[in-house]
C-alpha cells in the first residue's frame, strides 16, 4: 500500500488537522468526536446545514463547509458512517435558532444514525429535517444500500441549500430544495482501478489491467457490469445514457453538468470525458447552462469518474451562482 | 495502460476541447496552432501574460488562463515542449499593446523555444520580456534541463503577475515581479508511483511497492535518491528541510505554503502532508501567511507530492489576495 500517510488509525485526525490549518479563516474542526464546523459559528437568524459520512470523498463533505454552503460535516472513519454523536455535537455547535437541515447520503448506516441524532436533537429542542440523496442510477440495492446510493448529487444539493439558507430561506423551503435537487439529479460513475482502504491495506478488489467497473460506487461497491476497458467516449457514452433515461430530461431542459473524478484520475483525462459527455447532453437537446469538472466526491485513490445531470430551473440557476467561500469550492466572494 | 481517453494522438486536442467547451466565459482555444486565451483577447492596454509547456500538468497552463493570470497558454503535446508558432501566434493574439511576458519553466526545450518565440515576436513589433523560472532544489542538472528545474513556483508567479498586469503595471515592473517570486521560491518533490504517458503506454520508470523516489521531477525525472517508503512525516520533512535550508529563509519570515498533489495523490492525504509542513515551516519560526493545497501542477497520474514554499512581501501578499477567475484558481470575483 503506497499512501502519504503514518499511522493508517491516525489517518482522518491528521487529515482533519491539515484541514484545520490550512483554512483557520473558514472552518475550525473539533475532535472527539470529530466534526469541522464554520469558524463562525453559529450563524444567528440562518438554517444551519449538516452533512457528513465516512472519510475517503474528500472534499466532501469537510471541505464544503463555509459560507454558501455547509455549516458542519461530520467525518466518519475512512468509508464508515459517522455516530450520532458527532452529528448531535455539530447541530447543537452550529444551530442558529432557525433549525437544522441534515443532508444524508443513502448508506444504511449514515441513515440510521442521523435519524437517531434527529432524535436526540429534537429532545434538545433543535428544530430538524432530514433529507435523503439516492440519485445513483446504476443499481437499485447494494452492499451498503436499501434503495438507490447517493453520490454526485449530495455536492450540487449542498450548494444550493448552502445557497437558500444564506438566503435567509426557512428550515422546510431549504429542505424542499434539497428534495427537488435530489428529485432532478441522476449519477452514475465507473472505475479503471480500486481503492485501498488504509486500515484494510490491499485493494477493495481486484480489477485485472483490461477491465472495468461500470455503475461502481464510491466505496469500491459493485456496479452494474465488469467489462474490457472500452474508450473514453464509450465509457462516457454508457454512463450518460443510463442518466439521461432515468429521469428523464426532456429536449431544452437546461441542465447542470458535474463531470467528478474518483480521486486518481487527472484534469486532463476528466477534460476528455467532459467534452464528451457535453457534446451528448447537446445531441439529446439538453442545454448544458451550467457545470463542474473536477474531484469533488472521490474513492479515495480509485481511479474512475462520475457524471451527474441536474435538470435546472430559474430557482436553481440563481441559487448556483450565488457566492460561495469553502476550502473546495469559492465564488463570488 | 488504464486511463479515460480515446487515441493517444488525441488526448490534447480533446482535453482542449473540454476546456472550451467547460468555461467559454472564460477562454477560447485556437487548433493548429494550439493555445488556450483569453475569451476577450485582446485586453487593451494591460500586460500580455502567455506561458507553457508540454501537457500532462494540468490544471497548469490552460486552467490558469483568464481574469488576474494568464492571458494565454501554449500546450504542447505530453511532456513535450510547445512550439515556437504556438507561443507567437498566441502572443500576437492577447498582446494589448503593453507587451506580452513570457513565463517559462526551465527545460531546454521551453527555453530554445520561447527564446525563438520572442524574437519572432519583435520582428513583429511586440514588446517581449521573458523570465525563467527554475525553484526545484532537488537536483542541479536534469535529464531536460541545464541548472534547475521550472516547478511549484511557476503556478504562484503566474498568478501573482497577474495580479500585477491586471494593475495597470509595465512589462518591467511585471517581470520584475516574476523574478522577485523565482528568487523568493524553491520547491522539491517526491513520487510513489510513476506515471504513464499515453503514447509511450508503459511506466515511464519502474518503481518497486515498498520505494519512493524523492526529488522526482514533473515529468518523471530521476530526482535525488531512491529509497524505501517512508511515513508521511518522515517524507515531508525530508522536503521541507531541503527546501529551507536552499534559500535561507529567515525567522519571522512570512511564507506562502503550497502543497501540491501530482495527480493520483488524493485530497486526504494531501492534507495530511499540509498539516506536517505546516508544523515545521512553524517549528522554523516561519509564519504561514498564504498557502494554497490541491493538484495544480502535476504529472499526469502520478502519485506524490510536491511542497513550493514562496517568502512574502507586503506586495506579494496584496497580489496574491487580488481577484482571479480561472477554470482553476477562483478567488474575489
Amino acid at each position: 500500500m503506497k499512501k502519504l500517510i503514518n499511522k493508517t488509525e491516525d489517518v482522518v485526525k491528521e487529515e482533519l488537522e491539515g484541514i484545520a490549518l490550512a483554512h483557520p479563516d473558514l472552518v475550525k474542526v473539533h475532535f472527539e468526536p470529530h466534526y469541522v464546523y464554520r469558524a463562525n459559528s453559529p450563524v444567528k437568524g440562518k438554517v444551519a446545514l449538516v452533512s457528513g459520512g465516512g472519510s475517503g470523498h474528500e472534499p466532501m463533505h469537510g471541505g464544503f463547509v463555509g459560507y454558501g454552503m455547509l455549516h458542519a460535516a461530520c467525518p466518519g472513519a475512512v468509508f464508515t458512517s459517522p455516530t450520532p454523536d458527532q452529528m448531535l455535537e455539530a447541530a447543537k455547535t452550529v444551530d442558529g435558532g432557525k433549525g437544522v437541515l441534515f443532508i444524508v447520503k443513502n448508506y444504511s448506516g449514515d441513515v440510521m444514525n442521523f435519524e437517531m441524532a434527529a432524535d436526540l436533537a429534537k429532545m434538545e429542542d433543535i428544530e430538524v429535517e432530514s433529507v435523503i440523496i439516492d440519485d445513483d442510477v446504476a443499481v437499485q440495492d447494494s452492499l451498503y444500500t436499501a434503495g438507490r446510493r447517493g453520490v454526485g448529487s449530495t455536492v450540487l444539493a449542498e450548494k444550493l441549500c448552502g445557497a437558500a439558507a444564506e438566503q435567509g430561506q426557512s428550515l422546510s423551503q431549504v429542505a424542499d430544495i434539497c428534495r427537488k435537487v435530489n428529485a432532478n439529479g441522476r449519477s452514475m460513475g465507473m472505475a479503471l482501478t480500486s481503492c485501498t482502504v488504509p486500515h484494510v491495506g490491499k485493494p477493495t478488489f481486484d480489477l485485472p489491467e483490461d477491465e472495468m467497473e461500470i455503475g461502481i460506487g464510491i466505496h469500491g461497491e459493485p456496479g452494474r457490469t465488469r467489462m474490457k476497458l472500452k474508450s473514453a467516449d464509450e465509457i462516457v457514452e454508457m454512463l450518460m445514457t443510463a442518466v439521461i433515461q432515468d429521469l428523464p430530461y426532456k429536449k431544452s431542459d437546461r441542465v447542470l453538468l458535474f463531470v467528478n473524478s474518483m480521486g486518481g484520475t487527472p484534469l486532463i483525462e476528466l477534460y476528455i470525458a467532459y467534452r464528451k459527455a457535453h457534446q451528448i447532453a447537446e445531441n439529446h437537446g439538453l442545454v448544458v447552462a451550467r457545470n463542474l469538472v473536477g474531484p469533488y466526491i472521490t474513492s479515495l485513490e480509485m481511479a474512475g469518474m462520475s457524471v451527474t445531470l441536474l435538470k435546472l430551473d430559474d430557482e436553481l440557476v440563481s441559487l448556483w451562482d450565488a457566492p460561495v467561500h469553502t476550502p473546495a469550492l469559492r465564488w463570488g466572494t
